[in-house]
C-alpha cells in the first residue's frame, strides 16, 4: 500500500472537478491511499492539527460555512512539511502569490501539481528557482494543464526534450476563446459573423473571461507560449518580452466598462471585415496563433493567414491545436487538437499528474 | 545517482535509433547511470558474465562479427535476474517468441519497455498474464510505441482510464501505409492515382512491408485496435475476433509472389475506382479506418466515407490520426496526428518509456 498526503488549494471549476476525480481514483486504485490533510478555498481552510484526513464529500459543503480563516501561506507550508509522509500540494488556483511560494514549498520536499500558469510564465528567475529547487530536493513539479488543459502537451514536449529530439517550431491556436471567435468570424464555409457580434456571442456562451478584453489582449496565449518555449530551452524572460498582437483597439484599452467596450467595438467591425476579406482574396483564412521558431529564437502571438486545408484553418468550436515541428518528426508535425479549457478536462490533467508524481515519490 | 541495467534485444531500424538515443540520454541526464549489460540481434548476443557494461558505440559494430550465438531465452532471463540492480528489458523486435516470454521476465522483477505489438495483441490470456504479473511483482511494462509510434497514444488513453474518464469511441487511421495509399488514391483535390499504381508506388517509397499484402490485409490495424480496446477495458479475445476488411482481393491471397500480386492487382483497379467515385458522388472521400465503439463493444477495421472537412479525410502523406471520444471531452474528440512509423520517432517512444520506468523503479 502506497500512502501519500494531499493538500488542495482552490475549489472552483477545476478544483471541484479535481476533487471528484480524486474521490474516484481512490476507489479504483486499491494499492494507493490518499490522505487529504488540507483543503482551502479563497478565504477559508479546513485541516486538522493531528494530520487526520478530511473527507472529500463533506469538505466542500462544510468549507464555506465552517472553515477557519485562511492561514498565512508560511503556516500552511510548515504544517504540510510536518506531516509524517510524502505530501503533494495541488494548486488549483490561478494565484500569483501561491505561484511565488513554489520554491519554498519544493524546498521543504513537498511536490507540486498544478494547472496554474503563473508560476511558469512570470519572471524567468521564478522559473529557475522552481526547477533548481525541484532538482536539488527531489520534490517534483508537474503542470500538464498549464497549457492546453488535459491534452498531452507539456508531457509530450518534455519527452521530446528528455530523449534528445530537437524542437524546431511550435505553432498553434492556444486559446479556446480566440479559436471560437475566428472559427465563427472567418469560417471555412460561408462569410461568418461581424466581429463585435461574435465577441458578444462568445461572452454569452461563457467562452470568454468575464471581460473579453482579458482574452483579446493575447496575454493568455503569450503565457502558454512562454511555458513551452522555456521547457524547450528558450529562456524567454517573461510573457511580455516578445511580440504579442493585442486585438483590443488602442482607444478601447482603458476606462470602459465591459458593456461600453462591447458597444464601442462595433465601430471597428469594418476594419476587422477588411482583414477577413484580404485573406479570403488570397483563398486563405485568418487565425489568431502563437508560434515559437527555435532556430531564430523568436516567439510571436498574433494574426496569421492559413491555407484552407491547413490543420490550423480547419478547427471547430473552441478547440485548441498545437503542432510540434521537430528533427525526428521531420517536415510533418506532431499535432494535438481538442478542448483546451473546461473543468473536467483540465482537472484530468491535474489528476494524471498527481498519479505520475505519486508513482515516483512513494 | 540512480543506476539501472539495460538489456536490449533487436538492433534494426528502431533498435539502432534507440541505441543512439540511449547514448544521448546518458550524456544529458547526469543523475542517471545506465549499465548496458546485454545486447542481442537476430542470431548473436554480446554480454559479460561479470555484469560489466557493453559500450554502445562499439557494440553494434562488433556484434555481428564476434557476438556469441544467441543463448536460449531462459538463460538470458536467468542472467538478467542475477544482475545486482534493477533491470529493464528493452524489446525492439517484433518477435512473438520474446513477447510470450514477458510474463516470465516480469516474474523475475525485470521491467519491460517495447514497441512490439505482439505481446498486447495476441491472445487475451497472454495480455492478462503480462499485466497480472506486473501488478504482483511491481515490474513495469510500458509500450507507447506499440500504437502510433512515438505519438502519445497509449499514455493518453492510460491517463484517461486511470483518472476515471469514460471512453466512448476511438477512431482513426492507424496505418501509415493505408494513410498514404488513400491520401494518394482518393485525395481531397484532384482525382488521384489508380489503385494498383499507388500500391506499387508506396512499396517503392518504403511505405509498405516488403510484401504489401502484409499491410493490405488490415491485420496491423486490427492489432493496434486490439491493444487500445483492451487498455480501455474491452477484453477483445484476439486481433482476429472482430470484423476486419481485407483489401487483398480474395483470388490474390495465396500462391503468388509479390510481383505477381502487384501485376494481377491491376485487374481490380476499376472496382477500386468505383469505390472512390461512389464516395465522391456524395461529396465524401473513402478512408481505411479502425474504430472501437465502447457503448456497443464493437470494433471494426475497414473502408469508411468521410466529409471532406473531417479531420480523418484531411490527412497528408503517411500520417496517422487517432481520435478519442470520451465523456470528459464531450462531443469534440481529442485528436492526435502525426508520423505513426519511422525509426527515430518509434525509438523516441521507447526511450521516453525507459525514462518513465526508471523514474519509478530506482
Amino acid at each position: 500500500m502506497k500512502e501519500v498526503s494531499i493538500a488542495v488549494v482552490g475549489a472552483g471549476g477545476v478544483g471541484s472537478c479535481f476533487l471528484q476525480q480524486l474521490a474516484l481514483i481512490a476507489t479504483t486504485h486499491p494499492k494507493l491511499r490518499f490522505h487529504l490533510n488540507y483543503i482551502a478555498i479563497i478565504d477559508k481552510a479546513l485541516y486538522h492539527d493531528d494530520f487526520s484526513d478530511i473527507d472529500i464529500d463533506t469538505a466542500l459543503a462544510t468549507l464555506e460555512a465552517s472553515g477557519a480563516p485562511l492561514p498565512n501561506l508560511d503556516v500552511v507550508i510548515d504544517y504540510l512539511a510536518s506531516i509524517p509522509r510524502k505530501v503533494v500540494f495541488v494548486d488549483n488556483t490561478s494565484s500569483q502569490a501561491i505561484a511565488e511560494a513554489y520554491p519554498k514549498i519544493l524546498q521543504r520536499g513537498i511536490s507540486i501539481v498544478t494547472p496554474n500558469k503563473k508560476a511558469f510564465s512570470s519572471s524567468y528567475e521564478l522559473w529557475q528557482q522552481i526547477f533548481a529547487t525541484s532538482l536539488s530536493t527531489g520534490a517534483l513539479v508537474y503542470h500538464e494543464s498549464s497549457v492546453g488543459a488535459g491534452m498531452p502537451i507539456i508531457s509530450t514536449l518534455n519527452d521530446m526534450v528528455a530523449t534528445g529530439d530537437k524542437i524546431q517550431k511550435i505553432e498553434g491556436v492556444f486559446s479556446g476563446t480566440m479559436s471560437y471567435l475566428f472559427n465563427s468570424f472567418a469560417p471555412l464555409t460561408g462569410s461568418g459573423g461581424r466581429w463585435s457580434e461574435e465577441v458578444r456571442k462568445a461572452k454569452a456562451l461563457g467562452f470568454t473571461e468575464p471581460d473579453p478584453r482579458d482574452d483579446l489582449n493575447g496575454l493568455d496565449v503569450a503565457r502558454k507560449l512562454t511555458i513551452l518555449a522555456r521547457l524547450a530551452g528558450l529562456p524567454l524572460s517573461s510573457a511580455t518580452s516578445f511580440s504579442v498582437q493585442n486585438l483590443i483597439p488602442e482607444k478601447l484599452r482603458r476606462d470602459l466598462s465591459t458593456e461600453e467596450f462591447l458597444e464601442r467595438l462595433i465601430a471597428y467591425d469594418d476594419e476587422m471585415d477588411l482583414l477577413k476579406q484580404e485573406a479570403a482574396a488570397a483563398d486563405k483564412v485568418v487565425r489568431f496563433v502563437g508560434s515559437i521558431d527555435f532556430t531564430t529564437g523568436i516567439a510571436s502571438v498574433g494574426l496569421q493567414w492559413y491555407d484552407r486545408l491547413h490543420s490550423i484553418a480547419n478547427l471547430q468550436g473552441s478547440d485548441n491545436i498545437i503542432s510540434f515541428y521537430t528533427e525526428r518528426y521531420g517536415s510533418k508535425p506532431l499535432i494535438i487538437r481538442g478542448a483546451g479549457a473546461g473543468g473536467a478536462v483540465t482537472a484530468m490533467g491535474v489528476s494524471s499528474d498527481l498519479l505520475k508524481v505519486v508513482s515516483q515519490i512513494v
